[in-house]
């Protein structure tokens, strides 16, 4: 059986420790990262191709007009964008390919495949999510304000997803979204080959 | 939240390991293991309550009368039955109840509980499952060849479960199977009611 891999978009409140969570289990698994690109300038110690890929704005557009993206958008005056070829190419090798995207971007990639799995990370609480906010330390009043207003609105979308997941301990909530994806993969519609191949056996031997 | 349980209906060809998998399930994790009723003599080591209840056939009899069982069955001349009262009250906590049963019981079950999770476990191949059937050493080659006719069978109730497990390696069988059901408790039909709560935290802060 030669599968395609799945596409796994993970996203959550700006303070649910998505990235956390995405980070870990790229270390502890065998997923492929989808790293964006985008056309503001990097920040001391990112990396291009590691955090990001750094493009000019002319670039940008030539990738855009290519349809080289399979969903972008504008944040100020900076371009975001998931490059296609990437996650295309790693499905075909059967990889799974995971994606840290926001709520805009995630429904917009539901639209052109079916079988993305949407996954929304919660803290159990808005009291949590304000704690989280408040204990990072980076994050002036104003700006944590901000975050939960826009945590406020992201509501709305969370129906829009397959699964939530409620970040409450870490280690668990990273087996969590690792059993999902497994999971996925024993569903019976993705095993009617294999359901195939072992009658065939049993009713040869 | 106070969510009823999931109730989890474990099946598979004799010789998938299916037991053993329960038996670690169990073990490390925090479900309920529903124990079966039965009418046959207890063998050596057997605990009633443990491998099964005990019944004469005047009890069971006066069980099924009284709807006792979520499902029972008739094989020789013994009766074996999944006692109501446990299953329902466990998942009326909010317990997990795993129920190791043949594919006739799993249906019937399904037909009743249409919410059950129904899970097949299957060793990789045709030929695994007859290596492990003849290297248990506890079955001479008629029985062998009588168990691999049944799995024959029971390919074709394989598409009525809801996800299929290959048990190749079972540190992992056993992963997956929690996995499994760990994201049903995660998906977005499980989780309006968390939703709803989190949207009005956040509209109140």
């Amino acid at each position: 059986m030669n599968k395609k891999g799945l596409l796994i978009v993970i996203s959550g409140f700006s303070g649910a420790g998505k990235g956390t969570v995405v980070k870990q289990l790229i270390k502890k698994y065998n997923y492929s990262l989808s790293v964006s690109a985008t056309t503001r300038e990097p920040r001391e110690g990112e990396v291009d191709g590691r955090e990001y890929y750094f493009k000019t704005k002319e670039e940008f557009q030539n990738l855009i007009d290519y349809n080289g993206f399979i969903e972008w958008a504008q944040y100020v005056e900076n371009y975001y964008g998931t490059p296609r070829a990437f996650v295309e190419e790693e499905m075909e090798k059967g990889h799974h390919v995971i994606l840290e995207i926001e709520v805009q971007g995630a429904l917009n990639i539901k639209n052109q495949y079916k079988d993305a799995l949407l996954i929304f990370i919660t803290p159990p609480s808005a009291k949590e999510l304000r704690n989280r906010l408040v204990g990072r330390g980076t994050e002036d009043a104003q700006t944590v304000e901000k975050r939960m207003k826009q945590a406020q609105k992201e509501t709305k979308d969370m129906v829009n997803y397959d699964y939530i997941v409620v970040n409450d301990d870490l280690e668990e909530c990273v087996q969590t979204v690792h059993g999902i994806i497994q999971c996925e993969t024993c569903k019976l519609s993705n095993n009617k080959e294999f359901i195939e191949e072992i009658t065939n056996q049993l009713n040869e031997q």
